[in-house]
């Protein structure tokens, strides 16, 4: 297992620079005297590609040395990874093929496929996911870039944070969602390094809380198929993303579907900016746990906007 | 008719300052490569109280002496003037009474009502708001803050294609919505004094086209109740706003009401941002038009972004 470290994410920030948005930190007023809290929202659902996923997609594909390059990457992703990939790898030019679901937004198939990627339908579980990669690799040669289990994407997750820290300084805590673990990851990474008194709460919704059940039991448990409306927080941590948060996460929270939904809503109304119901599980979790927030600086990442509008909860 | 000088600009300038926002301009490489122009959106949906409006009811509002502002204010408005005048009388601390037609979206009835506006509902037509707000101001004496035909309230608007300007220089052309005429006016005003070679473009709904039909009879028409589910733009021009429409646009350009709806998604599918259908209509127009647009450098004015979530197009 290679843990990346700070130096990685240096790096990964000079490689990734010309290909991403350095994303606005939103404040809002309404949500402040709601929560009682100062909050400040990472907006990467404004990110390349609409999600935060471009930056560790970018620094695994630009990272490649010519040979491994030329004979593409490949993929398994519930869908932003898959269009950050496929963002990627069109920007440097080379093959991707991505294993989606069969039952992903047809708006981020629809993105992959503008972005020159090729999909591959598999059944909506973890199990189906990694068998019909494996088989993708065996014909191709492709480098699998993992959606959130590779040094490569945690490093590049990580300047995000990077980014709030450099912005607002040291916070009070940082809130952001957890599914395979991959930002918080790369959270943890940044903030242990820069801003180590800052406290890092992961948010996940209760209907899919396999890593609340992992950071209590000191080990990871994954459910093969969990449903929630956060379609980006389904999939169970790794050995890499379990490093990472058993030792640097302070809690992982909890928000049910219908918390999640309304703080979406929330979002979009005060705010006027799409999120998608990944993104508002943070919020979600605030809003119900002021004792915890009140009074504090509090950092949100709001990982992505990719939101079939055709399909809203 | 007292007709608004950019002098009038200036002072409102000063004055509304401590009381709104600096709004962000948003870009989109793929709105830019979908209209094959460079578009640059002047993002009003995050202004306080949620559109441009309450530029110009602030300068009123900040404007009267402590005499007349102990009597309050009143008005009717669609929607966003009865927030922004609320929002403006609440940091006055002044009564405010407004007129809406039973119909307007409840999100916006339901804001009015949490900045301290009284609301007086009337039916959903020109002629019945005009009624009603004269009983109201013969029994209070409050002062009258129209939504558009107000030349403190133009001046007001004008404010923003100032801050457009400032940052981005002197464009090829603006396009704005057009409905009563106030942000057009406001457009006009600013334009045609700082960067008088920008071409100014109204849009407006084919639905609620009384503007067109003005602008190519030289004179005004009015129609008392339009239906377009751009509910921002539904009340005729009046005089004042007629001066600049006649003397300062370029053209007034339609869009079908799926036009519309299709350019509103698009936002908010592509920028992550929520409109309300009315801001949709300078897109709307763009895309239809590329042999006016195309090569151009277009500033686009997002007027709001107030939407009934629970009653989308």
């Amino acid at each position: 297992m290679q843990i990346p470290s700070y130096d990685d994410v240096l790096v990964a920030e000079q490689r990734i620079r010309p290909h991403i948005h350095r994303t606005p930190v939103l404040t809002s007023s309404y949500m402040n005297s709601l929560s009682r809290a100062e909050l400040f929202f990472k907006c990467e659902n404004f990110q390349k590609a609409g999600a935060f996923k471009v930056r560790g997609a970018c620094n695994a594909v630009f990272g490649l040395d010519e040979h491994t390059a030329a004979r593409g990457v490949a993929t398994h992703s519930s869908g932003n990874h898959a269009l950050s990939l496929s963002y990627a790898a069109g920007r440097r030019g080379i093959p991707v093929t991505v294993v989606m679901p069969r039952t992903a937004p047809e708006v981020k198939k629809a993105a992959v496929h503008g972005y020159g990627g090729v999909i591959v339908e598999c059944e909506p579980s973890t199990s189906s996911r990694e068998a019909t990669l494996a088989e993708i690799v065996a014909e191709s040669g492709a480098d699998v870039v993992h959606p959130y289990n590779d040094p490569r994407v945690i490093a590049g997750q990580a300047t995000c944070s990077r980014e709030l820290v450099e912005k607002l300084g040291e916070l009070d805590a940082v809130v952001a969602p957890i599914g395979g673990g991959g930002m918080i990851s790369g959270t943890c990474l940044t903030l242990a390094s820069i801003a180590p008194q800052t406290k890092i709460y992961a948010a996940e919704p209760a209907n899919a809380d396999d890593a609340c059940r992992s950071f209590k039991a000191g080990h990871i448990i994954a459910d093969d198929a969990p449903q929630t409306v956060a379609d980006g927080l389904k999939v169970p941590l790794k050995e890499l993303t379990w490093h990472f948060v058993s030792n640097h996460v302070e809690d992982v929270l909890l928000a049910s579907e219908q918390e999640i939904v309304d703080a979406m809503y929330l979002t979009w109304q005060r705010m006027k900016i799409v999120i998608e119901p990944s993104s508002a599980v943070p919020l979600a979790v605030i809003l119900k746990n002021s004792d915890i927030f009140a009074g504090q600086r509090v950092g949100i990442i709001i990982t992505g906007g990719n939101v079939d509008l055709k399909k809203l909860p």
